[in-house]
């Protein structure tokens, strides 16, 4: 049976017919309206009735940006949305007659690379989402992990180092300052203005302006041999890798899938963070070391996973 | 159904009879025979059949030191028995015609903890055993952790402190490093000798011989207000929570049990625990703090979860 | 003999004639034109010839914020004034017929304070001024420590934290980036959004806008008894003294002068600089601690001195 | 004029005459007897008196392990000698007739290296030396500093990790315990018995026993081109280099001479040292790169340094 996945952004909403294999039989996309609760609802009631027209289907996933209630029925806080205890299944739910679920975005998308993606002949999985900030999402024993209040995989925010960078969060030294896009850029522009003739090259495709530099043209740079764009896409890969070596050793996964924008350097990142985890694991020698690959279910993840989510429960 | 449950130590074998709440019927031990596989087997396998001349049983759960494989069935490694690819289970369902499985013996006590003790009412539960080591076992969902080759649960080697203090296992700055008993004698011992006037106290206790300082002695000096002493104590549960807040950031559980020899500090360790928890928890104020409590099954404990896990699958 | 100091700042140059007791007799400001180098000489010369018209003097000393050369002659390099290589003693020489040489502002500022302020009584001193950033100026058995080239006294840029927050200077973990007004400023903002109840009234006072806190906000609340300020303002004290048990180690000063704006929170921020120090100071029971001591040549420090290092060459 | 410099280590005490240029023309040594005080004053005096016999000199210097007081007569404390305000230069000298002055081993070292070898050229220089420890030693513009309490130099206790590897001075991340003998043989050991790959031919040198791996056996490794033992003294290296790079912030110096048996190292120590200074030295493009040279003056340094500053006074 097909299932329906929403996944809500901050600029847009995108809704497909998902099926058995998660494949997108038929999409649609809404602009996100704001962040208001109510237009919000409304949009997506719209896009499901819109798929509903030509598909029949079982259920809902919707999946958001968020600290999403063990329950699956309410988003407790969304920073982006400005939501606090919104519950958004019991609405949705209310106006289309079909059974919904709500997940955490990247737990959706990490879902969709276990069920059908680089984890799919894994049953321990862990995904790390390398984009503007960090994201994780867990599969224990082929099992989503959710936490006793729906928060588990927050990776972005264990400790790293202690007394290290501000984070967002109020806190010091959380991972996601030390292996995120926004990590990359400030490094970067750090780097561009500290004279070291390593990160001159970069620092001249800037045009001479450090705050010019992005994380595309650092990757596009380290693809065409920059030294400088490899020292900083080897350091976050680092990081990258000795945080799931600390990973490992509480959970121990087959395998981490790595997604997001920074993903797209490929080995450039996962090279590094490959031979940090190997330096960094414990028992190391007596143990497999997990695999890094990089996340293949693309854009659509996040509604795949909602989606397929959404069915087994159905 | 009763089942029997053994933990084998550095130094003895401890079996028992344990019922289905939990409760220890019946014990019997023996002197761990070195390092011998056959010898230990044999010990097993008679202390086994000694307690089965009294009481009908489904099922013997062994748990031991080491990895575990994940189809627990072999000690893969085991660091104080010298064993390597023991294959434990065959062996001894072999001589004695039940059903046998192996576990680790911190997920052991870890899943008596979660059935019958501090965690009783819990889905989600860590388990940190601060004694000579760090141990650890993880509960989620009810189901206990143990990783795809079986690792799971090793808190004491997630990272801390990069650069920090040197670990047996070849790498720097692991928890185990700053939260263990070995962690609170080597802080005492460096404290004492030098000549902060805090410390000076304690020096005293131990007769002005910084070495002969040990973990109970600084606990037992804590207990009667010795203000060095809780100092030390307090910066071990400051790393504590420290590490718990990274833990809850990942698996976000209900509770931590916290068991092993310094947990006789009780509150003395649990209060600066659940501060640097609290202060180092990501999205406090949008969740509950999970609570703290020391672990209630005792020594018993290996047993008893072994017994219990054991019967699960008879 | 009188001499003439001149304090060239980002906005205002001031200059007065200051007698060999170190008092400011007469003084006059010009507004600092922009960056332009023969404006500004032009201001400076103006100024020295105002104040000479009623006094008679030996010398001209001017401070400045950057780089100056070990001749002292040349500024090597402003930040501030984006000033490369100015010659600027040369110039000025050039169109007043006196001796002139050229200070560092902030060794200009400690040496006031060697010899006319807090440590006219010290042989050693170390004088580190947390404004909004962190200076340094360090005067060894009696002699003001310029370095090789002129560089001496950045102690704003001892390592601190490896891996630690991002500098300016492209580096990390800087000492300033923990000891400064803006250190101070950026940690009390994100404790603000950080839910801890310590810092919640801190939030209030700022009507519960975090962007609008700032350090003299931060030094009145703790003045006033505020918990979460006084304990920011502790912060800040121990990475001081921690940073100063380093300064010690290696140079051994009698006492440390502690200046700048943050310097007004007084014991508030010198009792945990203190307590950090003792327990940090290698050899602690075995040698004198340091002194700690607020400064107290006030804003006209950089001129004081600037004169007085003139004088004694003149 | 010929002076005397008498060097007192834990085994043996070494005194020679030394003439004007640094050279050594004549030279005697005795065991050290135990940590006798009056035992050791007597070997001094003899070996003075034997050495008095065919040449005539005009003062003794005395070199020792230890804090030496700030008026060069008094041994304030010596960990290895057990002594504490030993009066040594006033004890020695109402039996020899002679002036004598005491300085610490590492600043008379240093003073052998700034006068006659590597830093003959330089008016500002730090000496490290990497032994089993790690000693320190500054001249700022032609000086020898020696701090208001004598204390100056001891490098080895600069804070380089917050919350790092215990030091034997009772607390934690001193640089010594990152740039020392002792801190090559500790990493050596751990990373052989970590299955790196990297580390087992080292291990396979030691024959499968990592605690036979010693500082040597490092180096001869490096030297024929084993991997890990190059990455051991490039890590060595880099804190080296880190290290020092705090040090330019606050002093400047125009040279590092870097001493101790493990600077037999040569380059494969100080290029990783030159690197990791060039990356972290604050104004880097607007100041020149101090030097980094192998220490000259070999095993007689502290005869040397001794005999020198003694003369300088007489």
């Amino acid at each position: 049976m097909h299932s329906i996945g929403v996944d809500i952004g901050g600029t847009k909403i995108a809704a497909g017919v998902v099926d058995e294999e998660g494949r997108i039989v038929a999409s649609t996309r809404r602009v996100t309206p704001a962040t208001d609760q109510d237009l919000i609802q409304s949009a997506v009631v719209d896009a499901v009735h819109e798929l509903r027209e030509d598909h029949e289907v079982a259920a809902v996933g919707i999946g958001a940006a968020g600290f999403v209630g063990a329950d699956r029925r309410t988003i407790v806080f969304a920073a982006n949305l400005a939501w606090r205890d919104a519950a958004i299944a019991d609405e949705v739910e209310g106006r289309i007659d079909l059974p919904v679920v709500v997940e955490n975005d990247a737990n959706a998308a990490g879902w969709a690379e276990f069920r059908f993606g680089a984890a799919q002949d894994a049953s321990d999985m862990l995904m790390l989402t390398v984009g503007t900030g960090l994201g994780g999402a867990l599969v224990l024993d082929g099992r989503l992990v959710r936490g006793s209040g729906g928060f588990a995989g927050e990776v972005a925010h264990m400790n790293l180092v202690p007394e290290g960078q501000w984070c967002g969060c109020g806190r010091r030294g959380c991972l996601e300052q030390y292996t995120s896009g926004t990590a990359l850029v400030r490094a970067a522009r750090a780097r561009a203005v500290s004279s070291e003739p390593l990160y001159a090259p970069l620092l001249e495709r800037a045009g001479g302006d450090a705050s010019a530099i992005d994380g595309p043209m650092v990757t596009h740079a380290a693809q065409e041999g920059d030294e400088g764009a490899l020292a900083l896409l080897a350091e976050l890969g680092h990081w990258l890798g000795y945080g799931a070596a600390s990973l490992s050793a509480v959970l121990d996964p087959e395998i981490f899938v790595v997604g997001g924008g920074v993903s797209s350097a490929g080995d450039l990142l996962l090279d590094p963070a490959r031979t940090a985890y190997a330096s960094e694991l414990v028992a190391r020698g007596h143990r497999p070391l997990a695999r890094f690959a990089v996340a293949r279910t693309g854009n659509g993840a996040g509604m795949i996973g909602a989606a397929d989510l959404a069915r087994q429960d159905a």
